[in-house]
C-alpha cells in the first residue's frame, strides 16, 4: 500500500491524498524535465532512520538548485504522517520529493510517498551483489570547477543512473561501481561504495573522496560515525578499482538496502566477510537512531 | 490555453484531458526519476513542422532508453487532436512526452501537451542572444563507449540543462553552448549550434559533429536539406571556440525558438549578419514542411 502526504499550508501535518488517483499535475517541472530533487529513508519499526541527515542533505541539494522548498519541520510533521497512515510493517521506504512546480506557478511541489519495503533489497542484503565498473564519463575533480552539472545534488534527473542499473542487469550483474575518467571509484547510482581493510588487529573503513564528485552518503555518515566510536580507523579515497580488489571486503551502502556486500567486480570474485558484515550492519542501526 | 491528449489504446485519436486538473500518478517514473523521453516541435498555422524527424528522433530515444512507445500513426493522431482542442493561434508548441509508466505497472505514459507559443523565443530569434560556454564534463569521445550515459537521447533528466540554463542568466548572458572536456564546441541545453562562413562569394554552413555526442537537431537536419538545395556548402564540425569567434554569423537553433542569432560568447561581441538569418530562417521554413 502506498501512502501520499503533500505539503500544503493549508494542512499543518500535510494533506493526506489518495494514491490510486492522480495527483500531479501534466505541467510540473518534475515530470517534464526532471527538474526537482528527492530523498529516500527507511523506517524499521515505525521509526523513521536518519531523518536529520536526509533533510539536512534535501537542503543542500535545493540549494543548488535554487528550489524554495517547505522547512524541515513540515518535512517531518508530514513524515508522521505518512507513517501514521501506513498499516505497521516492518521496514518503510518513504521518499521525500520536491519539484519546481507547475509551469509558470513559481511553487514547488513537494510529497511524501510511503510503501512497504520491497523484497530486493533484503535480498541484495543477504545474498550480496555482483557488480561492474561503468565509466561515469566525469574526471574527480570537474565537481567544483562545473557547479551547473549537479554532481553533488540528488536530482529527480535519474535516468543516467536507472540506465547503468539495466546495463548491469543486462550483462548478467546486479549492480554498477562508477569510475571517473582518471581512473577513480566514485559510486555506486543508488548507493556509496565502502571498502575494508583488517591488518595486524586493526580494521579499518575506507570511501571515496567527497571531493571527487559524489554524493555524501548518510548512510555512510552514520556508519563512520559509529564505527569511530567501536574503535575502527576510518579512510577517505581516493580508490582506485585495484584496492576494491585487494580489500578484505567491499559494500554498496544506502539507506533503504543498508549493507549490500560485493561478490564480485567485472566478473572477479572478491572475499566477502560475513563476520564484518554482521558488525558493521549493527553499527549502522546505532548510528542511525536520530 | 493548455490542452493534453493521453495516448491511451481506448481512444484511437486520443484522449483528451483537462489540464486543470491533476493527470500524473505520483508514482509515475516520470516524475520521481525523470525516467523517460520527450520532444518538443512547433506548430505554424495550424501545422505542425518536421513530424516525421520528431518521431524518428524519439523513436531512437526510446531504443536507447529501452522504452516500448505507441506508434507513429498513434502520435500523429494525438496531434491532430491537440491542434484541433486548441484555439487558432500563428504558434503552437507541441510537445511529446513519454514516461517508463507507474512504478511497477509496465506500460508508458504518453501524452501530447499543446500550447501557445511564449513571447521568449520569438525575442530571442529577433534580437538575438549572449551566450556563455560552460564545461558539459565529457570528453568528445564518450557516447559511443558509454551508451549508459544516454548522450544521443532526449530524456526528461534535463536537470543540468535547466542548471545550466539558469546560470547563464545569473551571470548576464541568455544561453549556453556546451564544450567537452576535450576543448570542442558542443550544443546548447535545448539548441543545436550553427555558424556560418562566406568566402569569395562561396557561403558554408557548419556544425558540430553528431559523433561528439550531442543530440541530433531535427531544424539543423532540414535547414541543412534545404541551405544544400540553395548553393550553401555543408560542413561538419570538430569545432572550437575560435571557429565560432572566427565565423560571419553564429546561431542557436532549435525547433521553437528556430534561429537565434548569437551576438557574443563569453562577453566577446561577435558578428551578427541580418541578410543571413532572414535566407536560413527561409530556408529552415521550407525544409520543415513535411
Amino acid at each position: 500500500m502506498t501512502v501520499l502526504v503533500f505539503l500544503d499550508p493549508a494542512h499543518e501535518n500535510g494533506r493526506v491524498a489518495d494514491p490510486a488517483q492522480p495527483q500531479l499535475m501534466a505541467t510540473d517541472l518534475g515530470a517534464t524535465r526532471g527538474d526537482g530533487i528527492f530523498e529516500s529513508m527507511l523506517a524499521v519499526d515505525g521509526v523513521a532512520r536518519k531523518v536529520g541527515a536526509h533533510l539536512d542533505r534535501l537542503a543542500k541539494s535545493a540549494r543548488t538548485m535554487e528550489l524554495d522548498i517547505p522547512s524541515a519541520d513540515a518535512w517531518r510533521r508530514a513524515i508522521a504522517t505518512a507513517l501514521a497512515e501506513h498499516p505497521p510493517a516492518e521496514e518503510i521506504v518513504i521518499k521525500l520529493l520536491v519539484t519546481r512546480g507547475v509551469e509558470g506557478a513559481d511553487r514547488p511541489t513537494a510529497w511524501v510517498q510511503a510503501d512497504a519495503a520491497g523484497p530486493v533489497g533484503r535480498k541484495q542484503r543477504q545474498e550480496g551483489v555482483d557488480i561492474l565498473l561503468l565509466d561515469r564519463g566525469y574526471d574527480s575533480s570537474l565537481a567544483e570547477r562545473a557547479p551547473w552539472l549537479l554532481l553533488g545534488a540528488k536530482t529527480l534527473s535519474y535516468a543516467v543512473n536507472m540506465t547503468a542499473l539495466r546495463y548491469a542487469r543486462a550483462h548478467g550483474a546486479d549492480d554498477v561501481i562508477f569510475t571517473s575518467t582518471d581512473g577513480l571509484v566514485l559510486e555506486g547510482p543508488t548507493s556509496t561504495v565502502l571498502m575494508a581493510t583488517e591488518r595486524d588487529g586493526v580494521k579499518t573503513l575506507v570511501t571515496p573522496l567527497l571531493e571527487n564528485g559524489i554524493l555524501p552518503g548518510t548512510s555512510q555518515g552514520a556508519l563512520f560515525k559509529a564505527a569511530a566510536a567501536a574503535g575502527w580507523q576510518l579512510g577517505y579515497g581516493p580508490l582506485q578499482p585495484h584496492h576494491l580488489l585487494e580489500a578484505d571486503a567491499v559494500w554498496l551502502v544506502s539507506s533503504i538496502r543498508l549493507l549490500a556486500p560485493v561478490k564480485s567486480i567485472d566478473g572477479t570474485p572478491i572475499p566477502v566477510s560475513a563476520p564484518m558484515t554482521d558488525e558493521l550492519m549493527k553499527l549502522l542501526a546505532e548510528g542511525s537512531q536520530d
